[in-house]
């Protein structure tokens, strides 16, 4: 778990206060900040000190473990050690901070701790701001990383946050279409727990909160306002703590297909596959095709025109490999009831 | 926050492989158990190694800093110093296994630390394993204790638990009265922080979470099954959870009196308290008598008759003390509607 976290509105304001007995001797905290706010208020709000730096995170594409080891080696090569690492930003600067603060003291590369409990020493210290809600990347226990070859995180006791600031102020300025793939990544998340067969009340718990929050805010409210960030935010949270014991599903599995062939990024991708999944969760696409009208949102089609046989099957290669995904979604005998050629009609649809 | 938590049902089986890395060379576990469960099976299966000792609480009385500061001086002098301190019991043994395990390394008194942040050093390692649910305190920041002059937490940073074990299975055997009192302990405190004029999306998210799984428990379900030992388990945790950026109300502050006077237990005491806080929490108050009905649970009254002045004196002063509680029941102007003699007339008719 996660050791300390902060929840308020405007609680990023104590950010000095929180980090500073963290700080060691002469050595910087680095805060990894997404691109998005370059030029933005919210880095003047940053606390530096001493050689403090500012690192802005490009997240254009979902972070690779080649991205890891050059921003930990840079680190190094610049300062040998630093106090911590502080990332601000969505679900992608999350897992990108959590990654540089392992390989400050992991040896070799993050792709070698692809996998579950190969970390073996607690990184340094590190805080993460979230500033868009659903992922639940700022309680999870691992880091999505693209590898040379796999889509895996560095899962392990030492990869959670030290410290998360949870303040729905920052989440205010986020583009609308963003907000809401990323918050439907905490929704679709919630529909294929707890549909799943791998739950139990801890998860289901959690995942029952995040679900009506998610609910409340898409379907209920009349209009965008401080609740909708302040409880989407909750959700977000809810959502990531759920994970610990239950699994995602259909929407997951064929959506990192997607995101490994196409750079489809993780909350837009989900939006896309969901919208095809009636089959597997009527009851939740329904709901989901609500919340997109409701919000005015588009979600986009014919992203997979035009792909050759092995760029399908490259996709499917992915996607099958998700195997405990499958079998929380359709159970042990999954592999009778999604094969190559059903996956591939679905794909064909997206 | 606890660093690590297992939620599931016969997880209490994992006790020696999860406590096996926290062994320090020759130094020994200390499990405190709660008496309750002396010659009980239970016992039996705690994973003894060299020389662990098994140390039955007497938890007749709710903990208090003498019986604290002894625990600790006895440790002490047997072992020198130990590998850590594992609670297994209620929320007095949970409170009591905290408390010793700090003091196992601060000088002085745990009378000394009562209050906010002025425990200075970490404890040994210490983990909580609940075999009751509804005070949450596995989850809390706190230890209640009552100290010479006061009924107080070692409220700190170093006071949480490094690990629990919530394994609902250990709760199956809990006497009905017991259990359903220990549970209203969570509803009723769910209903004084949902009400209350402190509160965030963070607690508000928790404390209803915990009210629906009480209300499903106490008021939907026929029959106690294992269902209601799971959820319970989770209303706990979640009750405890919401506590964070939440305060109790009434209830807790009149029966902190109580306590103090006549070592009414914590959870009857609030229940004696609230059936008769109409005037508080009408909505609640009717919802908690269809549980007492329901569940077929004796509620005491008359334990106030008899009493002298000075003794309602005392027990007023120690509830008028607890500030924080009423300005969240009452709000800011609280003293002018709870004044001494209106709190007599409700101490009279418990």
């Amino acid at each position: 778990m996660v050791d300390y976290v902060v929840y308020g509105r405007g609680c990023f304001s104590q950010l000095d206060e929180i980090i500073a007995p963290r700080r060691k001797e002469t050595r910087p905290m680095i805060f990894l900040i997404d691109h998005f706010f370059t030029g933005k208020p919210l880095v003047n709000r940053i606390p530096i000190r001493g050689t403090d730096k500012i690192i802005f995170a490009d997240v254009t594409y979902e972070p690779k473990t080649s991205q890891v080891d050059k921003l930990a080696q840079q680190l190094k090569d610049e300062f040998g050690s630093i106090s911590g690492i502080i990332g601000i930003g969505g679900g992608s600067t999350m897992d990108l901070a959590k990654a540089v603060s392992l390989m400050m003291t992991n040896p070799g590369s993050s792709a070698d701790y692809q996998g579950w409990d190969l970390v073996k020493k607690p990184g340094v210290y590190k805080a993460g701001i979230p500033t868009l809600s659903g992922t639940g990347a700022e309680v999870s226990r691992t880091t999505v990383l693209t590898g040379p070859t796999r889509k895996l995180g560095m899962n392990s006791d030492f990869t959670p946050f030290d410290q998360i600031m949870l303040d729905p102020e920052l989440t205010t300025h986020a583009p609308a279409n963003q907000r809401f793939y990323t918050g439907m990544d905490c929704y679709i998340h919630c529909i294929e727990s707890l549909q799943g067969t791998y739950l139990n009340e801890f998860s289901k718990s959690y995942g029952e909160k995040a679900l009506a929050l998610c609910q409340h805010i898409f379907l209920e409210k009349e209009i965008w306002d401080d609740e909708c960030d302040d409880k989407l935010m909750m959700a977000s949270y809810a959502g990531g703590m759920s994970i610990a014991y239950s699994q995602v599903g259909v929407a997951h599995a064929v959506s990192y297909g997607l995101s490994y062939l196409l750079g489809t990024k993780h909350g837009i991708g989900n939006c896309i596959v969901m919208n095809h999944l009636e089959e597997y969760y009527p009851e939740g696409v329904r709901e989901f095709k609500q919340m997109v009208t409701r919000n005015r949102i588009d979600i986009p089609t014919g992203i997979t025109a035009g792909l050759t046989d092995d760029q399908f099957d490259a996709m499917i290669n992915v996607s099958l490999g998700m195997k405990p995904l499958w079998e929380n979604a359709l159970g042990k005998e999954w592999e009778k009831r999604m094969t190559r050629q059903k996956l591939r009609e679905l794909y064909e649809k997206l």
